[in-house]
């Protein structure tokens, strides 16, 4: 199969198989989160009480951690979820949101990259520098760092965690530590609405629920993120904005095809 | 007064009263159950810090506790506040959101009902089954148990608890323990929108805060939810999805009038 | 320069500087708060973990502390954000949601105001009515006070508090104790979506991030809000209702243009 094919074959197994995604993620795009895991087609579920937190992802497929709005409550419950995940062989999803921007964020992305071993990890520039040990300006929890460099620096921590990692901004970089993919999907629009990074680890938690191939399901991720923002933009007269286009977003994911997402994606790996 | 009739009152008094609704409920669903709340014409109030929840519901009309993303300290003010509630006379609805998804989610949803008495029971089958001690398998929160009997369980459980139970699925069944209300209204998009459950329980709520008859006001609820899918559905163009259509769920239920409340209803009680 | 210019140069200056807004606000509306200061031209983070919180607002301009869903830890975090903004001169602008309704948020919001001395303070009449001692009835965090003699309560009180004081309603009114603005944008439909007044705080924090008179930061995001409100109701079909209006408030706020603001502003002072 290429490419094309095996992405619409990645988004089949997930309407098909419908996974159980686990959220331990933050409030502020919670809500975005849940309903995108539903339009692709698998069943969102957010818990972080420590005491039922491993319980619940037992009947997971997988385990997205977002720590969006971390709490010393919730970091535990994080912890607890991601060990219980990975000793179950069930995929557990990184998002360090505004790593870098205090010492706590960067203590706790890397206590559970190191605790809990991910199977993916995305982040913006920002983010993947600031976890990488590279010098990094950051501002909150937006990107501010140069794109530069991106394959070598994805190719490199991959390789260095034995993880996926996708580094997302104006062109989207997956590696696994052997293979580069490059998407070149994607609006800039996406990054005027708070959670569509947010979001994009929802789908990449989606395919990965359903999904052995995990260099695959984080780039179908992706890629369906970036496909969306494009059909959502293009949707737009000149009066909407970025309310219209984050309610299109969520349309634009529910009526993908697998031949939608394999005609529409523009991915290269090598 | 026949069925519709007083299902149109029911939503009048609604209106007139505007009752407030204290909730304690997720982070996932909230804003949708606070904008539904207002746009059936009540009031909602979200608190849930132990120390001013007792005071808060003093004031309000109706309490929801929705156990959707509880933690140890929101299950001590869901506990004090429900209680509370009930020794003033205030209705309280509980929704056991994924309960059967973990012991803890059963274990509190069992107190509540033990030490609270709620005045309403709305839940998916999966749910309400667990909450019977009937054997079932769950999906984190989404529903996966045949919704035969349906009426029998709601019935007897209604009776056990002393209070009114509904459980929502392809067709809605609502209880007191003697009557049992039908609702064949609703579309299965609702299915595939986070929270229609929550915002369900929430317009139970509203009702329950302006009507005393709870076996009506329960129906109410149900009745506006799901005609809010109907009406939303059939505006939907064919590349719209679930972001349009939940906004839409929102218009429909700003819009909807006693009369159409009336017209549109399909429910039958024996 | 007149007042229209001088809201239409305060509008691009947040353009320009896009300006890191640090929220601890509530999980009601978050996302919204998120949405809309991204849509005014600023960049939002919230994070509300009393060990991040001071080191986050030392990167940030301007920090919003929203009471709507306070609880004993966030009480802390809020304390300890707010007196390092103030002793780092960054802007701080409390949102005292509901106040009143509980004996605790009146408590918390006069702690914040006596010890943190907040930058700005907005509430609803009902809201700066409590702050300010005199007896009004309240219902949860809707304001049900009578909106006559705003004008000398928030003159005396900003005069009091060393602050500025506005209070939203049917009309708007802004002081710093000396001059006194009033703002007749706006449209009664605001008040039927959940979070326009703590989306209006949201764009407060967002002019005040970028610009240090703060009566005109105030007075601005006050318009802006209003004024989107006014637009996003002249653009609604009969059918459509609080879904598409909440839509298209962001909407509004994302195309609003210096030329725009200054043209739909009726704005007074003296």
């Amino acid at each position: 199969m290429n490419m094309q094919e095996e992405l619409a074959t990645a988004l089949s197994t997930v309407k098909e198989k419908s996974p159980l995604v686990h959220h331990l993620t933050n409030y502020v795009t919670v809500n975005d989160c849940a309903n995108i895991t539903i339009a692709i087609g698998a069943s969102p579920v957010m818990a972080d009480e420590l005491t039922e937190v491993e319980e619940m992802v037992s009947i997971a497929s997988a385990l997205v951690l977002n720590i969006g709005t971390l709490n010393s409550r919730t970091i535990e419950s994080m912890l607890a979820a991601g060990k219980k995940a990975k000793s179950l062989g069930i995929p557990v999803i990184l998002d360090p949101v505004g790593v870098g921007a205090t010492s706590l964020r960067t203590k706790v992305a890397k206590q559970i990259i190191d605790e809990v071993h991910p199977t993916v990890i995305r982040g913006n520039m920002s983010e993947i520098k600031v976890l990488a040990g590279l010098q990094v300006e950051t501002k909150g929890v937006d990107s501010v760092a140069s794109e530069e460099n991106a394959e070598n620096i994805a190719k490199k921590l991959a390789t260095e965690w034995n993880c996926i990692v996708a580094i997302t901004g104006k062109t989207d970089i997956v590696s696994d530590g052997k293979q580069v993919c490059q998407i070149d999907n994607g609006h800039r629009m996406l990054a005027d609405v708070s959670g569509t990074g947010c979001m994009a680890t929802s789908l990449i938690g989606s395919y990965c629920g359903a999904n052995q191939d995990y260099l695959l399901a984080t780039t179908a991720g992706i890629v369906s993120m970036a496909l969306a923002g494009e059909l959502a933009q293009q949707s737009l007269s000149p009066e909407e904005g970025i309310g219209t286009f984050k309610m299109r977003l969520l349309d634009s994911i529910y009526n993908l095809t697998p031949e939608g997402l394999a005609k529409g994606s523009k991915v290269t790996c090598e």
